[in-house]
């Protein structure tokens, strides 16, 4: 065992604040890693807040881990001390059903392993996330960063935000000559319109704020289109290959399945905590339109997800925050005042507590 | 021109009525085709009533039309008179947009032109349907049909039931090793178990009524599932490969996509009139399912179809009857009371009225 600190919630209404735990020591096929970067995804509020009634407490949230490698167990082959690694919202798998023999253990038959809330595969026991000094994860979950010093910061995003939605992308097989919806540009949403315009494809941005067109075309997008603007929309009627939904806020689906061509697909990854309004059986029946669904991604895939953004300098434009500005940061994340994802620079854990990092 | 012979509603109160009309006299590609069956669709009475506000009237509906051709135009190389045809829902397309190119004319940019109701491509002008005594139509949207004499007013609905349900099988790549789901047995329904048994997949049909278990099994499914026993369905979660949903009504469509698989897929081929609770996001997201739609077929799919039900001895359950009993054929059809398609043997047509030859 080695004692950990770290950053938990202690019931619903409680400020996360500091809690120190225990990690197993690393068994033979583990890797133990410093981290020294962890993003922070809505599910962490979520989480924190019990708004998912499954937290159990006391809960260490953080799922966007990049760190360093301290120490590996001996039948360890890819990783060695030193190297900069990556860790994302699965830690464990049952290893043996069909979809993790296929590489996609997120949908594991039995189960995957959160990175945090667990419940640990075999156990039961409560898993501790990546608001914390240090982890130690079996080698399968544990990726390989390719990107260079100086953007370690701005890749643990890659290891939620990025999979999830370069995920569906790959899946529907987006590519040059396609043209593709990204609907909202929060978090997820400025990770899709990067990797889309990477991945060659004709990208559309579709928000409801019409301030965020120029930040939309600087980060890559080819249009942008206010979801709110009906003469807008129709301009795009039946034109688009494929559309990634990322607003979990319940919305109008209708409006973006009849943007749709023939055979489109739209892939929702945001699960609203009340439903969408009902979509339109017509919509899907008179273009045989397809509306999917897609969960984070597999470990082979995220494997894929970060070389790519390294072989095309993708990384997420991030805030970095000091821990202790942790609650200060949801509230912002909250009001979507964030460009766009907050970072913790794990240095503020080790170091103790400052002033203030972050403006509220 | 020719004389033509129907049954026409005249408005939405109107019960179905004799009514002549006129046919163009067929041209260079037109095929001209005395009616022999016309299967009654729910459509038929949808349209016949405007209870999708946009029916031209008079209004001769019929789109499930087996017939003998009686003579073709002088560029139509394909038929010859004396043979036995059929022709769907469709009349004709542009011919020259990217989904008539493939093939998939139900999908036309610009409008496929319906057997009936209209609009005609280029002219705007009304057509009128199968419940008539001959139609002439271009050679394009004519099918062969290969099945024996005595089976032709069972043919006649897979015109539209049949190349329904076939498509979206065919689309899903439905075959041995599949476990494949129906919802619902009524006209679609019916083929749908029939077709997907003879795909060679294991079909599993759902019902809310435990009194058409029996005929299900008849019809080839393997197994009848009650839809109101949740423990009946929870047995089946996470199983099936592929569900065609057929039921119009208004349902829960939780339930059925809970029992897809990873990356399974539910079509829906029925539109109802008020939407469908709204599906629950996190049902699609948790193993990559997808609600899809599905229209009819294409041209060259309806003659696969033909030519696959004709090989494996697949036709419709029917119960023929005479056009002048259309409306009480449209009363029972309401009250789904049929097994499973009313079916206008033609000749009650040239022959005049008779006594009532279906029990009210």
């Amino acid at each position: 065992m080695t004692q950990a600190h770290g950053y938990a919630a202690t019931s619903p209404t409680t400020p996360l604040a500091p809690f120190s735990f225990e990690r197993r020591a690393p068994g033979p096929q583990d890797v133990a890693i410093d981290i020294l970067h962890c993003g922070v995804c809505h599910s962490d509020l979520h989480t924190a807040r019990n708004e998912w009634q499954n937290t159990v407490y006391p809960s260490v949230p953080g799922h966007e881990i990049v760190g360093r490698v301290t120490a590996v167990g001996d039948l360890v082959s890819k990783f060695r001390p030193g190297d900069i690694v990556g860790v994302g919202c699965m830690v464990d798998s049952c290893q043996h059903c069909a979809p993790c023999d296929d590489g996609l253990e997120q949908y594991c038959d039995n189960g995957f392993t959160g990175t945090y809330n667990g419940p640990a595969q075999g156990t039961g026991a409560n898993t501790f996330g990546g608001y914390s000094d240090h982890i130690v994860v079996r080698e399968q979950f544990v990726l390989r960063v390719s990107h260079g010093e100086a953007d370690l910061a701005a890749v643990a995003p890659l290891l939620c935000a990025g999979i999830t939605t370069y995920s569906p992308l790959r899946q529907w097989k987006v590519g040059p000559g396609h043209k593709v919806g990204i609907v909202g540009l929060g978090g997820l949403g400025h990770m899709g319109v990067k990797i889309a315009a990477a991945m060659g494809a004709r990208v559309v941005l579709f928000t409801t704020s019409p301030d965020k067109r120029e930040d939309a075309l600087r980060l890559g997008a080819h249009e942008v289109v206010v979801s709110k603007n009906p003469d807008e929309m129709a301009a795009h009627a039946g034109s688009f290959d494929f559309i990634l939904n990322t607003v979990a806020a319940p919305h109008d689906l209708d409006a973006f399945l009849v943007l749709l061509k023939l055979d489109g697909t739209m892939t929702l990854v945001g699960a609203p905590a009340s439903p969408h309004p009902s979509p339109t059986v017509f919509n899907l029946i008179m273009k045989r339109r397809r509306i999917a669904g897609s969960l984070i991604g597999g470990i082979r895939e995220t494997q894929e997800m970060l070389d790519f953004c390294a072989e095309h300098g993708i990384v997420s434009d991030i805030e970095p925050i000091r821990i202790e500005d942790i609650e200060t940061a949801y509230e912002r994340m909250l009001r979507s005042d964030v460009k766009y994802r907050f970072v913790i620079d794990m240095d503020s854990l080790r170091h103790g507590a400052a002033a203030s990092s972050v403006p509220a």
